[in-house]
C-alpha cells in the first residue's frame, strides 16, 4: 500500500485524493484548516501551515511520496527531503523556479521557449527601468502574485506612480487575441501526454468567465501551443501534471504566460471530457505508474462557482442546473464562503461545442454558492 | 447541506459517496466493519450490523435521506421509517419484494414482465413439486441467495437428492444464449434514464469473466431488453438506480432473471464510459435532483478483481496493467483479502470493442489482488 502525502488540502488535493483512493492508494494531507476540502478523503490529516517545516517532515515520514496542491509552500524543507533521497514530485527545484516570476521567465527564455520581452527591475530602480523599457508595459512582482494579484499595467509615463513597490519584472504588453492553456502530464520515465488546447474567455471585469475546449483557434496554432507546452515541461524535467498558460497574440505569436506545477483550474474539464483526468494523471506520474491517454472524448465548457457573500455555503439552483443535459457540478466542500472564492466548478459537455456554451451560459445564471451571512 | 445516510459501507457505498461529495452532499455510513471501503469517505460512521434497527434509526436521525448498498438489511425498520414520512430510497417495499425470490417473480409476472416459468415449492414438498414441474429445472431458495448461492440445477429425477432443504421456487431451465443486464435510473418525478445493454461473459467455472458493452446482440433485442428493464422499474415505482439482469434464450426470448435495487456490478463501466455514472444517477435520484444523460460515450469491457489468498491485500501488476491504453483500475480498499472476494474492478474503454476485449484479456492476466498471508 502506497500512501501519498499532499501539502495543501484544497479542491485540487480533494480531486487528487479521489483518484488516489480509486487506485488503492492511501492519502495524508497537511493543511492549516481543520475542515479542508480534502480532509474528508484523507486517511491521515496534519493541521499545520504550509510553511511549517517540521510538520512537512512529519507528513513525509507517514507517506511514501510527497506532492502539493499549491505553490506557496516551504520549498526549503521539500528540497532538503529531495536531497535526502525522499521522492517529492514535481521536484521542489521547479517550485523554486516558479515562485519567482522573473526566474521562471529567465529559465524559459534560456530553454528557447517563446516568452514576452521582459527585464528585471528591482524595487529601487522601478521607474527608471520602466522608462527605459517603454510603454505600455506590464509589471509583475517577482513573488507572491496569484490570480491577478501582483500585476500592474502601466500604459504611459503618467501612470508610473501606480507601480507596485516590490522587486519585479517588466514585461511587454501583449496584444492578446486569446488566452489559452494546455495541460501536460509527464511520468518518471520521460513519457509525455499532452491535452488539447483550452481557451479562456474573460468577462468585462477580467474575471475568467468560461473555459472552452477545444479552443476555437486554427489547428496549426493549437499544435504549436501543445508543442510549446510539452517543451516547457521537458525543460523543467517535470514529473506530474502541469498547467501551461499562454497568450495567442494578434500577430499569431504564442507566448508563455505562466506555469502551474500541479493540477490546474484549466484542466478540470478533463474529469468528464477526457479518457484520463488531470488528477489521475498526476497520481499515476508521482507514484511511478505509466500515464493514461489524454484523448478528448467530447467538447466541454467549464466555469468556476465563485462564492457570493460570507458565511456557511449554500448551493442555490442545483436542481434546475442539473435539469440541462451534460451538466456536471462539483462542490468543493469549503467550510465558509467569501466573495469570489472558488467554491466549486461546473463542466458542461456536449458533442456540439456551441450547444455546450449555450447551456453553460444558462446554467451560470442559475447555480450559485452563497453564504448564509453567519 | 444535505447528508445522505447509507446502510452498508462496501464498494458500492464508496463510489456513491464519491459522487455525493462531488455534488456537495455529506455522507454518513453504517457498516459492521471498522475500516469499510466507504468509511474513509464518510463524514460520519456508525459501526453496527445491517440488522441493528436502533442503529439504523440513529443513522436516519443524523441524515436527511437514507439509502443502502446491499439488500440484506433490516427492512422492518426501514419500512417503519418510511411510514413515519422519512425518505428512504429505493422504497423498502421494493426490498421486501426482492428479498424473496418467489415474491419477486410473482410481482413481475403480475406486471406482465416476461419471466421464466416457475412454481412455488415449500421445503416439505420439494421433491413432489419438482416431479410435477418436470426436468431439467432450477431450484432457487426464496431467501438468502447471493452470487449464485442458493441455486441448484436439477437435470433429472435421479438428482432430486441435490435439492437444497429450504422454501424455494422451481424455475424452468432456460437455454441461455446470453446473460445480459441493463441499468435503469428513475427519479422522484417518474422520469427514467436507461443505459445500454451489457453482456455478461462467463468462464468455464461459471464465474463472471467479462462484462461487455454494448452487448453483441441484435439491435431489436437490445431495445426490447431496455424496454423490459424500464417496465420492471416502473412496476416497482422505484426511485434510484436499478440493475436488471435478464436472459436472452436460444429462441430469442428475453426473460427477467433478477433485480438489484441499487448500483450494480454490471453498471461499473458507466463511470468511464457514460455521460453520467450509475452512482451519480443514484445520488441525483434519491436527493430529488433530475437525472443526467445515460449516453454511452465509448465501448467498454469490465472485469472484477477477485481476491487470491488471505490476509492484507497487495495489488500486483498495476504498473504493467496501466501501460495499456484506456485501462482504469478501481481498488476498493477492503482491509483483507479472501479468495474470490471482489477487491476491485478494471474497466477498459476503446472506440473499437474488439480491441477493448483484447486488452481486457491481457490485463486480466497481469493485475491481481493477493493476500499477504498474514
Amino acid at each position: 500500500m502506497v500512501r501519498i502525502g499532499i501539502v495543501g488540502g484544497g479542491q485540487l488535493a480533494k480531486m487528487m485524493a479521489q483518484e488516489a483512493r480509486k487506485l488503492g492508494f492511501e492519502v495524508a494531507v497537511l493543511d492549516p484548516q481543520e475542515k479542508c476540502p480534502a480532509c474528508g478523503l484523507a486517511d491521515y490529516k496534519i493541521t499545520a501551515s504550509f510553511m511549517d517545516g517540521d510538520k512537512i517532515r512529519e507528513l513525509a515520514e507517514i507517506s511514501d511520496v510527497l506532492t502539493y496542491d499549491i505553490e506557496h509552500v516551504n520549498v526549503k524543507v521539500l528540497k532538503e527531503l529531495e536531497e535526502e533521497g525522499y521522492p517529492v514530485y514535481p521536484s521542489p527545484r521547479i517550485l523554486e523556479v516558479i515562485q519567482d516570476k522573473l526566474v521562471q521567465m529567465e529559465v524559459m527564455r534560456k530553454a528557447r521557449i517563446p516568452v514576452p520581452k521582459f527585464v528585471r527591475a528591482d524595487r529601487e530602480e522601478l521607474k527608471e527601468k520602466a522608462r527605459e523599457f517603454g510603454f505600455p508595459l506590464v509589471q509583475k512582482t517577482r513573488k507572491g502574485g496569484y490570480d491577478g494579484k501582483g500585476v500592474m499595467v502601466i500604459k504611459t509615463e503618467e501612470e508610473l506612480d501606480k507601480l507596485l513597490p516590490a522587486d519585479s519584472m517588466l514585461q511587454e504588453f501583449v496584444n492578446i487575441e486569446k488566452e489559452i492553456a494546455v495541460m501536460v502530464a509527464r511520468d518518471q520515465y520521460g513519457n509525455v501526454e499532452v491535452y488539447p488546447v483550452v481557451e479562456m474567455v474573460f468577462n468585462e471585469a477580467n474575471i475568467l468567465d468560461f473555459l472552452v475546449v477545444p479552443a476555437r483557434i486554427p489547428e496549426d496554432k493549437a499544435e504549436e501551443a501543445q508543442e510549446i507546452a510539452m517543451r516547457v515541461v521537458k525543460a523543467l524535467d517535470g514529473v506530474g501534471i502541469f498547467g501551461i498558460e499562454m497568450f495567442l497574440d494578434k500577430d499569431g505569436r504564442i507566448l508563455l504566460n505562466e506555469i502551474a506545477p500541479r493540477p490546474h483550474n484549466s484542466g478540470h474539464y478533463t474529469i468528464e471530457a477526457c479518457m484520463t483526468s488531470q488528477f489521475e494523471q498526476h497520481v499515476r506520474a508521482i507514484t511511478g505508474l505509466p500515464l493514461g491517454s489524454s484523448e478528448l472524448l467530447v467538447p466541454a465548457v467549464m466555469f468556476n462557482l465563485l462564492g457570493e457573500g460570507y458565511g456557511k455555503p449554500k448551493v442555490v439552483g442545483l436542481k434546475e442546473a442539473l435539469s440541462y443535459p451534460g451538466v456536471y457540478v462539483h462542490v468543493y466542500g469549503k467550510p465558509v464562503v467569501r466573495p469570489l472564492r472558488k467554491m466549486g466548478h461546473v463542466t458542461v459537455v456536449n458533442k456540439d461545442l456551441e450547444k455546450a456554451l449555450e447551456i453553460a451560459h444558462k446554467v451560470k445564471g442559475i447555480i450559485k454558492v452563497v453564504g448564509n451571512g453567519s
